[in-house]
């Protein structure tokens, strides 16, 4: 059974392993080394990074003759493990010329060669972690596609092509009720691979609300721009306003306005008219909350959404499927009361559930360590890989990052 | 009884008037005048801010005849209000050389002139801002202290003299169990006053903990210093490292290191060596999370401490007696198991109770733009007034402030 | 004849030190404390450094005996001595809430009194370091009344009441031509007293040139301004186009645009229409330079400018006739052809002269480290002291700076 | 004769373009598209930047027919021409993924043909701009050179392989005197091409002086060094003391202590130890400043630099020869009396010489904009091409620059 189980892993580890290369495929070398800004990181980096994660926590760890394949790749691809050592600083990962972009690819195959050369043994023993990375890697394909969309956008340069894209039309809003009393959240040890910050699972009381049937449209934000959402400061945060003043913010990020009036968004196949029945997406923290106000709503707490949305079945998967496209990327097909369009901001900020334990050794600074001024986001996006749109999937971002996939649903008290 | 009301509200208001200039009595001109960070504020923008709230909340909304003291005031000592106008840059406070002192101090008189001359209907009408206003200037009156502490301390310059202080030696540290449940925490209308912020009354499920027994000691903190907490970043959250990193913080806030050895801490009574036994303060929450880390233990939720601490016995209190004196505004006395030596940082972001609702027009500004990027504590210091000792007060500041009168204490899971 | 020379001294020194308490005078003590920006500081400080001066360069360095005033005033007060030890960041100046302003003054008359009892062989080994500290706190004076004005005017508030004020009409602009050739600039021994950067006279290559009749007036400005030259880069240097843009530039310093049209400018006298007369002011290297462009014509070297106007008679001396009056002070009447109304910028960065030998000792801090990204400003100003009207005086400040009385007066080839 | 002049450009344009190139070709992709800092550029943003120069200045200009290769590149390839319209901030030159490495190469063919295609009569009245536009890609091939040196210096990458370096040992350094008196400078019509900021050819007036007989060598900078040359504020000029201690300056740029004690530099060919009789290159104005203040000498002003040196031999040059190899390009072989091992820095502001006229239309901008807070640096590196390193030529860097290869040579009054 174990050698099922590491047989099992060993073919997910190959099969995403390859995802991600394929994602960087349509991409220039050039679009591969940009760095944005310091939030954003290079493909290079993250194609490096994710085997720098399987060599230090999975080789150098079990494998005793295991020598590192690149003195430099600690250096250059460690993101933050303070207990690994110095790194470059995270703002100019895209000065690491070295390995070039050829040699992080040999870089992946020598370690994906000496992850299938593992003996029964040392995989056994390495099983856990072999997830951890597995797990990992598909976080870091997400964000592969969000930062090398921040390259492209200003640019106007599209990842794919774009297919027919049919406007379904906007079901109305509605709020569902629920009512709430003593539930539990959070992922129990039984269900499977969770990470760190998902457990343990615990009880939280919920008085009465009343969930939103699906998320926010761009019809209905640019409504909030043209009520004046953006230049009322009774609707925004205090951090917020100032945040938005400091940025000059009039509409989420990627549109800009037509010459010839209207909003143009920059998806990943390329630049097309804002489509007012889709998703609105890439707003930050502050103007989900402005929005919401505006709608004398509130953004749902991640317990009511794990209640309520929990068992909800998710939209079509992208990533996995293979049938990324950008209908699907990018365009946000309307799929009513699905998990998997947008990001969902969430009231709550990322903080440990009670009686959290990290991950041992140093995964521990996997997720605690940054349980502070950020916000959870849940359900997932078109860019999630789909067995990470699971019910109990923590995702957290400081309140003015925009560059991810981030809408918007709300919710109300009853 | 509108009359006994009426009569008692302006007792109270002459008193916590007069409160506030006594406070700034011993101060030089020059240290009322200076503004040491842009958190903090000049004593005299305290004194014109205050009655600026007088004017603008009472006597401009309320008295049809009234017209303004001055038309500078608006500008100059508006805080944060946006709804009111433009206003000074917080950063510039120090830059509004008029009114002067003296002239903030006749605007003073001509608001309290006014004040008292209200006519009974007016009042009438007027008391819930009154009473708004009234607890608006007792939460200033901390804020007096605690800037020109920012101001003094750095020069080793004393407010008061200092008087005997006897170290009394330091109780063992407790951990009280709580079996926790279903609990409510909150204010309740039938209270008496409370800010919107700490309403309403609510259920919140906890698990059983235990709370420490009083709060952790300079001692205690030494003994962190020593074992080199300052430098193990496993102990820290990440942004908080980096703020440690970037400030150079190896101790708190107004502690030096003495030529000849051991630390000196600067009081309100000037600097003396620092005294083990009274509790650590001056920290923030990045300090005191990864002192919590390194006791294995943790920070205390704002419902655990509520349902834990709300019925306990507060210290001495200081302002409203008038028996501020150096031991017991800056020297700590130790008095195990009081609320009121410091504030005591909770784990609990700052963030809007279920169902709340802000304070009605301007006032909406007062508390809830704030929820975002802050950290509840809870208790009270030996600078807070007494009467804002209750169980259910929420301060907050952002998890980097060390300028406030900031303290441990310490829980667990059982 | 020593003797006669102390005592010619010494009364100037009481003199000069009365004339820095009586420009104080008509302050408040709120604008004496406050610090507009990095570059300017408070009157109190003025007070106190110039103070400090003299007690560090002439009594602790001749007087064996005596013993600092207050400890503190070393940290406080010292400028930029680094030889002199530590000392308060320059952008903090107002924290120095110690000594107050009451004790500052003390520390004036406490040093005063001990430069009174000067023994005669420690006055007559003191005289030349009497004779630097009398022209530094001349200089001084002038930043008094530059550093308060630049608190007093965004505030609107008056230095001197307004006298009438009579509009004289512009002369018009001649070029008056000067062959140049061999000549000799800066300050000979013979000529008296002279800081060691205007030393030592020396030979220069003049091709032939000519210089412009007078200052440039707010008229011509408005005009500039009106073509459109604060918006076309071409007239600009590309240092000074950034500045411009990162600032908003759209006028001098202190002037603003009346709600009713037409242009306002806060002088010392408060706020009144610009006067189309009067020699502009308050205006950047940058602007004069882009203004000069836009006039086909240069700003004037130093060396055109000592040979072409440093026989000219000055101005009506304001500081020293104690005719300090609003006309003269910040009206800038329209003298032709006379030195002392606004400092002209020059278009010579400044440099160490031929041969430049530094004060000696600690004062070789005094002026030779600046000499860098700095420009050479001739003439003086209706804020200077008329002694400091000499034809060899160089002052100096960055090419951004616009808070001195800086005017532009043109030059051009034959 | 005109067709003459015409084949003799265009064999001059082909050779230098092809140079360009030659000097990209030891470079990975990934160190071409990486941009260091604000101040240095991508490699392929200099290719395409001199490829934009000849299509603006001369395709677009003078070829009716003419259209644009790529709409996107006046937009990406500007580089400070306000007058051609919006362009990428510098600091984000590595953001501008397209044109992609591949497509910039593409682009230069593009123009290279275009240029070859020229009819005779459009060469003709192109001949003076297609002068500039070679002379121009001559000083970015300098340019590629150093910029990507600061991207593969801190990496250790070695861009040629070192080839034996023989230590020749420093001649004694001599201060040889000059008479000085009337003298002229600058380029006159007839001596063929020169920058507008090189003329006219003007007279100066010299003080005698005495100017070192070579450069300044490592050895001596260690000396510096290890007398506390980096401790001494007294050595240092105001500005160049606050730089030093902003950024921990310890040693010339490139500089690292080794673990084993002594010092480490990075040069083209890969780290070594410092070699003593080599000139010392890669050090600020400010350093340099402060050294020759440390050797009781003075740096020479460029008036002094070309009087004394301008009819000296230059060593032998690398980018013309094809000659470019480690110990010529970056080793400083001791050359004495020989420009063209290290930029030589000035004491001379960068200003425009008397009668200075920019170029024409656009290339106005070319120079006179950036005469402001930059230093002139005189003779040339072994990074220069060969034919600029003529006598009047000026280079001029802030003077905090320290990535370009800027040496120093002493001075001193007679």
């Amino acid at each position: 059974m174990t050698r099922r189980a590491i047989d099992e892993t060993l073919a997910r580890y190959r099969a995403v392993r390859a995802q991600t290369v394929a994602l960087a495929a349509p991409l220039a070398v050039d679009d591969q080394l940009a760095q944005s800004m310091p939030d954003a990181s290079p493909t290079k980096w993250h194609l490096g990074h994710t085997t720098w994660f399987f060599e230090k926590m999975v080789l150098e760890t079990f494998v005793s003759a295991y020598r590192p394949h690149r003195p430099d790749a600690a250096f250059t691809f460690n993101s933050y493990y303070e207990s690994l050592g110095d790194r470059r600083p995270r703002a100019e990962r895209s000065l690491s010329t070295r390995p070039t972009l050829d040699e992080a690819h040999a870089y992946r195959r020598a370690v994906d060669e000496a992850i299938a050369a593992l003996s029964i043994d040392d995989a056994e023993r390495a099983l856990p972690r072999l997830e951890v990375g597995i797990q990992h890697e598909q976080q870091h394909q997400e964000l592969v596609l969000t930062d090398v969309k921040s390259v492209l956008a200003p640019q106007g340069v599209a990842y794919v092509e774009r297919t027919a894209e049919r406007d379904a039309g906007t079901a109305p809003l509605r709020f569902e009720p629920f009512d709430g009393g003593l539930v539990e959240i959070g992922n129990a040890a039984r269900d499977g691979f969770a990470f760190d910050n998902e457990r343990p699972r615990h009880r939280v009381w919920l008085d009465p609300f009343a969930m939103g049937s699906r998320l926010v449209t761009a019809g209905e934000w640019l409504a909030f721009m043209e009520a004046g959402g953006y230049d009322d400061p009774a609707l925004w945060l205090s951090d917020g306003w100032a945040t938005k003043k400091a940025h000059g913010w009039r509409a989420p990020c990627y549109w800009r306005e037509s010459p010839g009036g209207g909003w143009i968004e920059a998806t990943m196949a390329g630049e097309r008219a804002v489509v007012p029945s889709v998703p609105v997406c890439h707003v930050s923290y502050y103007e989900a909350d402005a929005f919401a106000r505006w709608s004398r709503a509130r953004l749902p707490s991640e317990a009511e959404w794990e209640h309520a949305l929990g068992g909800i079945a998710v939209g079509s998967n992208l990533l996995e499927s293979g049938a990324f496209h950008p209908r699907a990327a990018d365009a946000h097909a309307p799929i009513a009361q699905a998990r998997g369009d947008a990001w969902e901001w969430t009231a709550s900020p990322y903080a440990p559930y009670p009686r959290f334990v990290p991950f041992d050794g140093t995964l521990a600074e996997y997720n605690g360590k940054f349980m502070c001024n950020q916000f959870v986001l849940r359900g997932g996006s078109c860019f999630t890989p789909g067995s990470h749109l699971r019910p109990t999937y923590r995702n957290f971002f400081p309140p003015d990052a925009r560059w991810q996939m981030s809408g918007v649903r709300l919710a109300r008290w009853r």
